[in-house]
C-alpha cells in the first residue's frame, strides 16, 4: 500500500475531535468566537500558560495566522526579520509584503535566528531612507525541523527587549518543539520569553486551527477587528473552539506531538542503521535524509514524500514528514524498503 | 427552553457531512484542495451548473472570499458598486477597502441594485480624478431576505456587459433564493448572468465553507495564488471538499435551504395572522417583523434575535433568521408567544 | 482675450519666489529637506503659530499630503468621516481607500462637518464586524468655499477630544479661510483646534508645496519614513523651502490670499447686483453663481470656468475660482458681460 | 570652501530652466499635466525616441515614479526581481513592498543584473506557494555608477521577452549612462530594449521630474488614474513640463549628463595617477575610490561625500558624485588634496 511522508496535514482530526464536534452539533452557540467551546479552550490554554493577562484567538491557518499579526503588529515603514528558510520569506505567496511590509532575511544554515544575525541587520538599519526593522519573526520548531533551547530562546528574547524589537514565533509545528526533551521549553516559556506566538493545531491533530497568543499589551488592541477585516473571523468558531477544547483538554495535544517526533525518530534512527547521512540534525517530525537518486526513485513507489535539495549528482536530500496520525508499520516498512 | 433566531449559523453541520468527515478521516490526501473530495465536489457543481469552462475554489467564509475575489478582479484605481446595505460596504470592517478599493454605495430600498442606479454613478464619474466604478456587487438574497427574479438579474447582467462592467454575486444565502420558485432562478443562470459568484456552504448546513465560481476567463488567470496570498488555502482542503461533496450529492444544499425558507414563511403567515406588518416582505429565511416594544422585550426572555430598526416610539423591527436546523416547534412556540 | 475662473493653479508662482529661487540657485545644500530654507521656513512657520513644539514637514500636494497624512495616522481597520463632498471622498481616485481606509461620509450641504453628524455616525459604528470611526476630516475653506468660524472649530475640536477622534484639517486654500473676518481664526487656532492640519502652498503663490502640520505627539513619530515610503522626500527639497520661506517672510502668504478673496468679492458683489443668485454663500475664493444656461454658454466664449451643477432646465450654477494673480480688469470685464 | 560630492542634487536647476519658468509665470495654463509645455516636452521626448506609440508621464521624483510604475505593472501576487544593490531593494523604505509586492534580490558584484541570475530564480519559483517573479528592476547607470552595454540590454530584453516577463528600467541618471560611449546605447534603444523605463531630470538639471516612458500596450492603460490615486498629479503640472521642455530642446540634456560624467573621469583620472585604487570601475558621475582612513578625515575638513564601505582597518572606499554644476576647479582642488 501507498503511504505518504509528505506532510503533516494528509489525514483529518483525531477522533475525539470528530466525537465533540458531533455530540455539540446541533446545540445552538454564538457566532463569530463568542461560544462556550471557544471561551473555554481559551480558559483551558491561558491555564496552561499560567497567564490570564494575555489574549488568545483561534484562526483556520498558519499563513492567516502570520499576516493578520504581523500585518496588525507593525506600523507601515517597518519591517520583520526572519532566517531565509522561514516560511513568511519563502512559502507564503508575499503574503507579509501584500500587508506592506518587508521580509530581511538572514542567511541560516539551521533555520535559526540568532541575535548576533540581528545585530548585523540593525548596523546596516537606521534612517528614514530604508525600512524600520522591528519585528523578529521566528519559526518553532524551524522549517528544518530544528528548535530553540530554552537558553536559546531567551537570550533571543532580552536582545529583543533591549533593542525595542517585537518578537513573535511561528508554532505551525509547536507541540513537536515542546516535546524534545533537550530544549526544555514549555508554553509558559514561549509566553514568556516573546510578545507572541502561536500554538499549531491543524498539523498536530485539528482539522484546521491555530491558536494566537498575544501577551504585549499594546498589540493585543482591537485585534478581533483585524481578525475580521481579513476574512479571519468564522461564522460558526465554535468548529475552532472544539478542536482546542479537546486538544488541550487530558494532554491530547503533547501526546499526539509527542508520537510525531518518536515516529520520526524511529525512522531516523532506522535510517542511520542503514548508513545514512543528514540534511540536518532535527529531533522533531520533519526529518532530511539523504539518499542515491536511485533508492530515491525506487522509494517513491511505494511512499510520498518531497525531494528536498540537490546534493551531488547521485544523491539528493529528502523531506519525511511523520504525524499524530503516522503508524509505525509504515515507519518499519520505510526503513525495510531503504535496508534493501 | 431558549431557542435563537439570531442568525443562520448557530448549529453545526447537517448530519451526513458528519458522517462522511468521520468516514474519510484516515484516508491520505493530497493538500491545499488538491484532495479527491475537492475535485469531486468541484466536478458535481460543474455538472449542476452545466459548465465545464469555469474555475471553482472553495473558501472558508464569505467576507475571506468577497475580499479575494474583488481584490483580485480589480486593478488599484477601480471601485465596486453596492447597495448601502450590502455586506461589503457594512459589514466586512472595511475589508474590501484594505485590498485598497472604494466602495461606492446606492441607496436602496429593498437591498436590490439596478441598472438605474448604476447608471447614476457610471454619468458622475469618467475621468483620472475619480475613481473608475468597475465591479457590481450583488447579494442574493440580498441582507434584507429579498431576491432577484430571473428577469431582474437578466437585465443587471445586459447593463454591465454593455457598461463593461463586473457583476458579482454575493451567495452567502444563495440556496434560499434559488429555492424561491417566483424568482426562476437556477445556479446555471446566476453562472450564465454574472462573472463569478459563490454558493454559500456555512450558512445552509456546512461547517464552514463557499464555493467561488468564477466565469470570466480573465478573472480566473492565476486565482490560486490570490487564495495562497490571502491566507485562504487550508492545509486541509479536503475539509471544504467533503463539504460541498455532501452538499451537492442527493440534492441535500436546495433541501436544506427550502426548509430554512418554509420556517420563515410559517412564522411570517404566522404572524400576518397575529396582525403583524413587516419591514420588508422576504421571500426567503430572514423575516423583519415590526412588533411592540413590550411585546420584543417579553420575547426575548425565550428567543434569541437582533432588533433591527426603530420605527417610532413604541415600535421596531426584529430579524428572525431560520435555518436548514430550525425545528418546527421553535417557529410554533414563537408563533404562539406573540399571538399570546 | 480669454480668461480662466477654472481653478487657483492656472498661473505659476509669486515673482518673491522665482527671485529666490534665482538668487539660492548654485549654493549647495543638504538633500530631501535638510536643507537651510526647509528649516528655515518650519522655524519661521512655528514662530507664526507659536508653538515650537509640533513638526512641520513640506510635502508636493495635497492630495499626497492628505494620503500620506491619514495613512500614517490610522490602524488598518479605522476610518476617515468626511463631508460627502470633502476631496478625500470625492477627488482623489481612492487614494485613501488604496492606504486601506474607508471614508464614511455625512451629508452636508454646505461643505462642514458637524459634532452632530459626527454622533450619529459614532452611534452606528462601535463593533468589530464594522469599522472603526477614528479620524474626522474637514476642509478649510470647505469644497464649496465655506469656513468654520472659530466656536465652530472649536467645538469640533472638543467633540473630537471627548470621543477620541484624531481631528485632522486639510487646509488646500487654507489662507483664503484665515482672511475671512468673521470667522476670526488663526494658524495658532489651527494648530490648537486639531491634530493635524496642511496650510497650502499651490493654490496660494506656490509652484507648489503643502505644509503639513502635527501636533499630536503619537502621530508625529517616524513620520519622516512615510514621506520616503510614499515618494514624497524631495531629493532637492529646498525646492519647497524656498517657497515657505517666502510665503512666510513679510506676511506674503496672507497678501495673497487677501487678494483672492477680494477679487472673488467682487466677482460676487458685482453678479449680486446683476440680481444673480448663488448655490450658496461663500466668503472666500470660490463662488458658485447661478445663471441661465445661454449666458453661461455666451460667457464660456470668453472665460473658463467649470459648470457645477444643473439647477433646473434653464439654469445652472457655474465655479469662479479667483488666485492671488486675478487681475480686476478680469473681474470687471465678466462683471460687464453678465451685466450685458 | 567647502564642497560637496556627496550627490548630484545639492543644486538648484540649470539657468535655462529658471528662465523658462519666469517666462512662463503669469500665462494660464490647464493643470494637472494638461498645459502645453507639458504636451510640448512629451512631443519632444517622443520625437527624440522615435516612436510615437508610447505613453510619456511626467512625475517628481524617481522613489514615486518606481512605486507608481512597479504597483501599476504588477498583479497582487507578482513580485520584482532587482540586483541586492537596487534602489528599491535598500533605498527606498520599503516603497515597493507597501504596494504590496517582493523584491527578490540577486546578488551582483556591478550592480547589474544577468539572464542567468533571473534564470535562478525563475527556477526556484513556479507554483501558487511563492510569488510569481513577473518584473525585473534595473537601473541604468547601476547604484555602483556602473552601464549596460547595448549588448547585454539586447540580451536582458530578449531574455524577458521570451520568458514573459516585464523589464522596467529606472533611469535616475540615464543621461550619464547614455553619454558613455562604450555602451553605445541610446534612448531610442532604451525604449526598443525596455517595456518601460524612466528619464531622469532631478539627478540631471531639473528642479525635480522624471519622464517615465511605458511602451507596452498593456502598461499604458489608464496610467492617470494610477497617478492621481498616488499623489503624483501636480496641479501645476507645467513646473515639470517646462523643465523637460527645455533639457529636450538644444540637447541640454546630454550636454549636462556628458559635464558631469567628464568631471567624474578627471576625478578618477587624478586620483588614478596618485595610485589610488577603486572599489569598482565605473564610466560615470559616481566614482569609488578606496583611500586611507586618515586621508578621508582630513578630506571631509574640506569636501563633502560618503563614507561607503570599509575596505579594511585602514581603508574605506569614498563615494564621489558630480554633477551638471560641478566645477572644475573642485575637482582640481580635490585631487591635489590627495597629491598632498
Amino acid at each position: 500500500m501507498f503511504y505518504s511522508f509528505k506532510n503533516d496535514y494528509s489525514e483529518g482530526a483525531h477522533p475525539k475531535i470528530l466525537n465533540s464536534l458531533i455530540e455539540s452539533n446541533l446545540t445552538q452557540e454564538e457566532g463569530y468566537g463568542n461560544d462556550t467551546h471557544t471561551q473555554n479552550a481559551i480558559y483551558k490554554i491561558k491555564g496552561l500558560i499560567d497567564n490570564k493577562n494575555i489574549d488568545i484567538h483561534l484562526i483556520s491557518g498558519g499563513t492567516q495566522t502570520n499576516l493578520i499579526a504581523i500585518g496588525a503588529f507593525l506600523k507601515p515603514y517597518e519591517a520583520c526579520i526572519s532566517a531565509n528558510t522561514g516560511h513568511i520569506a519563502v512559502n507564503e505567496t508575499g503574503a507579509i509584503e501584500y500587508t506592506g511590509h518587508k521580509v530581511i532575511t538572514v542567511d541560516s544554515n539551521d533555520g535559526k535566528v540568532t541575535p548576533n544575525k540581528i545585530e548585523e541587520i540593525l548596523n546596516a538599519y537606521g534612517n528614514e531612507h530604508v525600512v524600520k526593522p522591528k519585528l523578529v519573526y521566528i519559526s518553532n520548531p524551524t522549517e528544518l525541523g530544528t528548535v530553540y533551547t530554552k537558553n536559546e530562546l531567551k537570550s533571543l528574547s532580552e536582545f529583543c527587549k533591549s533593542n525595542n524589537l517585537i518578537l513573535y514565533a511561528d508554532g505551525a509545528r509547536l507541540g513537536c518543539a515542546l516535546c524534545v526533551k533537550d530544549a526544555d521549553l514549555t508554553l509558559s516559556d514561549m509566553c514568556n520569553f516573546t510578545d507572541s506566538f502561536f500554538i499549531g493545531g491543524t498539523k498536530n491533530g485539528a482539522l484546521l486551527g491555530e491558536a494566537l497568543v498575544i501577551k504585549n499589551d499594546f498589540l493585543r488592541e482591537d485585534f478581533r477587528y483585524h481578525l475580521k477585516q481579513k476574512g479571519a473571523l468564522l461564522a460558526k468558531g465554535k468548529l475552532l473552539g472544539i478542536q482546542f477544547e479537546e486538544l488541550f483538554k487530558d494532554n491530547l495535544y503533547f501526546e499526539l506531538a509527542n508520537h510525531s517526533n518518536i515516529m520520526a525518530n524511529h525512522l531516523a534512527n532506522g535510517l542511520k542503521e542503514a548508513n545514512c547521512e543528514f540534511l540536518i540534525d532535527s529531533p522533531t517530525n520533519q526529518i532530511f535524509p539523504i539518499l542515491e537518486n536511485n533508492l530515491i526513485e525506487k522509494l517513491q513507489e511505494k511512499f510520498g514524500f518531497y525531494v528536498w535539495k540537490k546534493i551531488n549528482d547521485t544523491h539528493s536530500a529528502i523531506r519525511l514528514v511523520t504525524s499524530w496520525a503516522t503508524k509505525e508499520e509504515a515507519v518499519t516498512e520505510f526503513i525495510n524498503e531503504v535496508k534493501k
